[in-house]
This record gives C-alpha cells, structure tokens and sequence, in this order.
C-alpha cells in the first residue's frame, strides 16, 4: 500500500469517519458504494473522498466504486487497528472510570492492562478484572511491560509530572483528558480530549446564535 | 463590543485555549502579557495570537500588551461564559456518570438540571443529588423545564431518536458523546465528542511513526 508523505491533519481526522460508515455499510452486507453514495451518507463531496482516499493508495474503480469490506480493511490498516496496543490509565476518576469501563475499546484492540491512582481509597478495588494499583507503582509497570498509550485521566496540576514519568520510560503515545498542554519529547503523540473546551465551543456556537 | 460576521472554525476553536491561558495567568496575577509572551505560552504565533483576537475587538495596546482580566473577560463573554445554562444528561451509562459527576463543569455556569435513562437499575439513584429519572420523563420536563443543552450519552441506535424529541421541543444545543452525525434542524448546534475517533487520530499517528 503506498501512502503519500506528509498527509494533513484534516485529512487525518476524517479518516476515524470514513472508518465509522463503512464498518456499518460492511454490517449491514452492503458489497460497494460509489463516491457519489458514499458522499450522500458521510456528508463530504464524492471529490473530496476521492482526493481524501487517494492520499493513501489506488482504492476504488471507474463505474463500479468502493469495494466496502476491502476499503474498510485498507483504512482500518492505515489507522493502525489492525494491531495490538497496550493501554494503561492514570487517574482513576470520573473520566478514568468509564473510561476503564467501556469495553468498546477492546474491541478496537487497545486492550486495557492496568490502573493507577494517587488515591488510597481506589487502591486495590477493581474495574473489569484490573485492580488499580498505587501510582508509585507506576514506573515499575511501565519498565516491565509493554505500555503503547497513556490514558491520562489526573487532575491538571498532576499531568506533566506523569508525563515525563511514562515518556521517560519509553511511552509513545498519550491520550490526553487533562485540561493542559503537555511539553513532550518530538517522538511521543499526544492526543488531546479537552471536555471543557468542546463545551465552551458549543456555548459560543448557541450564544453566536442568539445575536443574530 | 464588536464582533466580525463568519468568524472560521478554526479561531473559534482556539478561543477555550486563550480563555484556559488567560484564566491561569489571572489566578496567578498577572497583570499584563503582551502577544510575544502569551505566544511562547500558547504556542501560536504572536501574529496568530493578535489576528485570532482581532476578530472579536480591539484589545491589547500597542507597548503595553494585553490586559489579562480584561481580556479573559471579554473571552469569557465571546464564549457566553457570563451566561447560565441549563443541561440535561440523557444516558447515565458510563460516560453520563462521569459528566454528572464533574463539578466543573458547574463552575463554568453549565447547570445540571436532570439526568435520564431508559434502565430501570439506574431510575431512582442519584448522581449528586439529582435523581435519574424514566426516559418516559423527558418530553415532560423539557416542556416544563428551560433546557438550553442536552449532554447526549445514549448508545448510538438511540441517538437520532432521542436527538429528534429534544429539538422538536425547542432545545437549541447538543453535546453529543455518541458516535454518530446527528441530523438537526438548522437552529441547533451539535458539538461532537467522538472518543473512538480519538483513540483512532492517536492510533494512525502511532502507526505513521513507527513506518518512518
């Protein structure tokens, strides 16, 4: 599969989407779809998947579209689902919590191998099998297993702190529920879920409305 | 206040970042910053930084800089921050919990006014003092009640369902954790948490990395 260099972060982003349709087209037998059909259900112009989908190879064919079930399987490699990540999540809160609990994740192979808190009255209780263990531990786990992503679920003062503990120890990958910026080295990705500022966006959105 | 007419996405999206900065320097009294320094803090550029805030009025004073309260309170109102809101959640599974749970939120004016499953376990408990409540419920109380936001937490086949019932009685705002596009009217503003997307965005740039 040939994949072109430096694919923009707006491409990036609608690839989960493209993932979503057609993961329900391929559940519900659908066997093709043209770009026109696929546009129609996903809410981007047919050029604009053919432009997005090219970036990553020669997908598709004149006349007769998209095979699903092989373009699902192409995009679900470019997303890297087709591998195993171990997961682990710091802070075991709200967010934490069901977080730990959502099983949908498995499902999409990131599979959850341990929970850390700070919290003595967390310690030692268990969500889905995994007993969340002292935060002490933290370094020790990370050195002995193979940690790919860093849920990071502590409150913000908290966060760097933990960061440059995983980073240290050879953590590529955080995805980020605390309301920082965190300061990585070059080679760690840092996916962000900032909840207070999706809600204030749409509070802007519902306030921009009223003026008008 | 002035406010230029189709502001982009892409500043509006970066105005919960200023107002999350400016609220750090205010609570650590800071007087005043000029672009070059909230620049080295944010990460955009200074002239990003005047261009984005350009947009909304003229603050900030050629050799002084910008007025951090002054400023933060102007974003807080761009952002309808110096607004109440009244919320629902619909869905205390994991993720609804969570939310109900998260106090903050309160703290930025959102009021969490009732909380709605369809799970009979769940009807009855309560989540800091609000009582979940039969789904059968919700019509009822968004006619009796001023609903501005519905914090949308239902499993995906429920989404369009639940989405349709709210805005045909008038609720004007969306934040969707489910992991569908919503149809709306034009009148309503959806803002979407999709968390799988997320993991996914992380994913794909993990997997990119290693290909380098």
């Amino acid at each position: 599969m040939e994949r072109k260099k430096n694919i923009s972060m707006a491409v990036i982003k609608r690839l989960p989407k493209y993932y979503r349709y057609l993961n329900e087209l391929a559940k519900n037998d659908v066997d093709r779809i043209s770009s026109k059909e696929l546009s129609e259900k996903i809410g981007f112009t047919a050029s604009q998947i053919r432009q997005d989908l090219n970036c990553f190879g020669d997908f598709g064919q004149q006349g007769y579209g998209y095979n699903v079930k092989e373009l699902l399987y192409q995009i679900a490699g470019i997303l890297g689902l087709n591998k195993e990540y171990s997961t682990i999540i710091v802070g075991a809160g709200n967010i934490g919590q069901a977080i730990a609990n959502y099983t949908k994740f498995e499902r999409m192979s990131f599979n959850l191998k341990g929970i850390f808190d700070i919290n003595v009255k967390l310690i030692g209780l268990k969500i889905r099998d995994i007993e969340i263990q002292d935060i002490d531990n933290l370094e020790e786990f990370i050195r002995e297993n193979k940690v790919d992503i860093v849920i990071l679920c502590v409150p913000k003062n908290r966060a760097q702190g933990v960061t440059d503990l995983v980073t240290k120890n050879g953590v590529k990958g955080i995805w980020n529920f605390a309301p920082v910026d965190l300061k990585v080295p070059n080679d760690v990705i840092v996916e962000n879920v900032h909840l207070s500022e999706s809600l204030m966006t749409l509070s802007y959105l519902l306030n921009e409305q009223e003026l008008d």
